[in-house]
């Protein structure tokens, strides 16, 4: 199976990210994890997204804050698809990170998910990984039963809580 | 090869989604184009999220605007990837279909890119088609160099310009 | 006396929906209350609002935050009045709830209150079902010269205060 | 049958309150339309409210921009339903119009529909109507059917427009 | 001496107002303080406007949140300067009540000081009555001295505490 | 009677401010009119402002745009009353100019107005006037009526406009 | 004398530039002029930052609009001085890339002008250079005390215009 | 070397001060520290400026919060690059204080950098010095490297912290 790499902008990031790595783990995805700065180590960030496609990775999520350029950075040197998560840090609400990821130029899409939505961008990548993955595209199916059936468990019980 | 769905959630969307199909054109990707409201028509929104794995399709692009329900309402029903475009339109600059669209909950991502990004949308699910798919990949990177190529022709004749 | 149905997109919504509950409590009109989530059943919700009329409902409300869709999706299959809450999340102090919840297109109104009015919100449910019910106008006008006097009465003891 | 009110704060707004007018019209609900400012003719604004009730009136549409008072005004002074329209000026694209409207006090809830929404005010009027009213319910049914058969004949013919 | 009016829309702006208290007696200037709620009491804060010049007030400050109104109910019932004070609620840092105080239809201007500006609110009230009391003018001379020696106080022990 | 003095920060915003000025003198209130930057003529904004009170003026309107400093740079060397007006650049719809303008320190108030809204820092201007000048306080009392009777006279009219 | 280096994302900003370049002209700075983009051509853009201090320069400029990441991406490149110039797109007036422009992390600071701002950007380039130039900050006051002299002809002719 | 300037609004900036005198003493960069307001000490603060040049600064920090003047008032008065820091108050998550600083007019720029960033602030400053001092561009050049090398540590730790 095609692995997916996460990569972060910052280890501060690190208790976002780890509802996404719980989310992979979960439907038995190989992944990879890498803290690379888009400002403050370009060259390593730019060799990861340059070598991902030929060192077997599916696709590629982005964690980062503020002027949020990690994704753009990394989706500018891959044709792999780039998952990018606006950060939500002390200001602006995450306002910042999330119109610094989503508003990429033609020709270099960043699929943005919602302010530190890291489990729903680990859930996007096994999306796009069972396109062709029939087994994969079983498990989200089941996922989705399961979580269905979570809510219809709370609405049989929810008068006695009002 | 898969396809590609495009559903607009009202055909006053079509200039936006223009640039999508030519895209998808270029690239000799096989594609349907819907309109469907996900408030108007409820129904056909979802019958066709339902049934568009087994219908054959590989990701589906979904556009609207102001309360934008249409992308989570597909994504509702399909764990297909879902991309969905916030259409500008001529209230609040497009800001209020970028947060209906993006900022989804767990569990049911949508992919979301720039505000009227119908060409990065369709760049999108061709990225999503080409991790299995070795010759689509390549003409992602040629696409690349063309674009860089532009760019770099451009820098050539700025100078007298200005 | 018509129903009012209050569908929230997820318990964590609880602590909100209360002071709607309780509000409709102290008017002595009848209630139920459901988890259904949009995303994760959309078929309950839908069904919850096909039905509504029939099943003695007179107005329905929902309450939910992020890309609130809950309050449309109830409202594209229910020509009964809908009234959305949108509810804040930890990002974006709920504007993002707010635009998604009341920029609807043509066709399909949402009532909509501030941000977490859940007792607004239960107010107007009460509102729309004594438009042809004079006593509950009459418990209607009661609370409002109770609330007049709640003001006058703080407005007296101000002074010692400052 | 009861009849719905129209107010707008300026005749400037005329442009926008003529969709609503129209909806009416089509749905043969009777209504009156009046210019009257919350800050320039306070007093003929209360009036007009504190009488609604027993003047035959189910439901008042109230239309205003920039610091919106107005649906707030006639709502401080009648306990129907009040529906507040916020309608785009020149500036802050409608944003300041949407919250100065939604954002009541609790007690006082201003029923608020899309940016320049006159359209769904009227309908969401006769929705409340409709409550009691089994014949207008059939007729917002027929639209809602009407509406969505217009959407599918759109659909039907898009491939040939790109 | 005129007076100042204070009015607050509810009590629960008391901490706010009570800067603004401070500064009106440290000046030495005669005032009012009331609770009225353009909303729940719409008469008593109009009939406080409309008898407010007649009363001896020079100025009144009027301190409200959210759909922020009731400065604007006030300056509708007289023509004396009218000051709002937008209080910061749970929502949106204050820039709904913002908005909803300065954005003022022509012909009924409303002075509108920072977001929970009370102290500020007073030196404008101040001000406006110091334009024909030259015994204010000079106190409010002085006090812009003190505060000036007081930054520069700041100023001469800065760096030991750096 | 005391003077009210006008300083534009750029004669660019002269046609937001003629509507001040008609408003000035229709109420036959004497004034000055001066272009001063806060950042191009600093010396000459400061000097205007310093000697503004014993120059005979009683108010002082100040309009800018963009990152408006003008209004706080004329109250930082005046006690009287200063009004701003925020103008809307070509840029962000006005909102910089307005936070700019009004979210000022303790210790110097500026009564911000609307953004562009000179005629209404003119009548806030002629308010502060007539605080001690009965005969302008009758003059805006009529003025006020004025405006009320062009509402009503709009009002018998509306319906066969629609 | 040092070099200023403008970089421009996309030819279609080069009438925001004109200003930039004419201001370095009538200052006599020498400078070049490019167009890479951080996503299209990242090698190109990366290339010119390392090599840039070596190359003569001593201030570089970078314009780019929408997830403005030009500026970011030369500045984590070198450490001259960069300067951004938040550009205005078709969306969100220039808000979004005002925020990906100037939120950088510690470490790579980017020095943001105004929306648009190229003129200011070529004067802060050149204010960076005549720290060390005594001539050219000689031209810089000249200008200054022109710029004043402008406004000052403005003043007095303003009455007559009125 | 020649010295950075450092001027706060107000003592309470002194925690985000404290950043960027830590940033200057680690480059070994003279700087002086003063508390100047634009508003209560105008006077200190444009000599403070006007002297800058000749007192042998080299650039000039502005730190303030609100409707953030300070920088632009410096900037009037001197013309040294100036670099501004918007202080986040209580209110408006900074957004005001960015606006007011960077939107500066055409003439008088303010290197603004982000919303409590004086360590950047302090790089930039230490930047512009080192356009002409080797020495210091070396040790910012090694600075760059030691902050990748930490980055790339904990990329090396990643893993097991997940």
């Amino acid at each position: 199976m095609k692995k997916v790499g996460i990569v972060m902008g910052s280890d501060s990031d690190l208790p976002i990210i780890q509802k996404g790595v719980d989310m992979l783990r979960a439907l038995d995805i190989p992944f990879e994890v890498h803290v690379y700065s888009a400002h403050r180590t370009p060259v390593e960030a730019r060799d990861f997204a340059l070598n991902a496609r030929e060192n077997g990775f599916g696709a590629l999520i982005c964690a980062a804050g503020m002027a949020a350029h990690l994704a753009g950075a990394i989706a500018a040197n891959t044709t792999l698809p780039v998952i990018g998560i606006p950060c939500k840090g002390g200001m602006m609400d995450g306002l910042d990170a999330l119109l610094a990821t989503v508003q990429m130029p033609t020709g270099i899409p960043v699929a943005t998910v919602a302010i530190n939505g890291a489990a729903n961008a680990a859930l996007l990548a096994a999306q796009i990984i069972a396109v062709e993955d029939a087994e994969l595209a079983r498990k989200l199916d089941d996922k989705r039963k399961a979580d269905a059936a979570a809510v219809l468990a709370k609405d049989a019980g929810i008068l006695e809580r009002l």
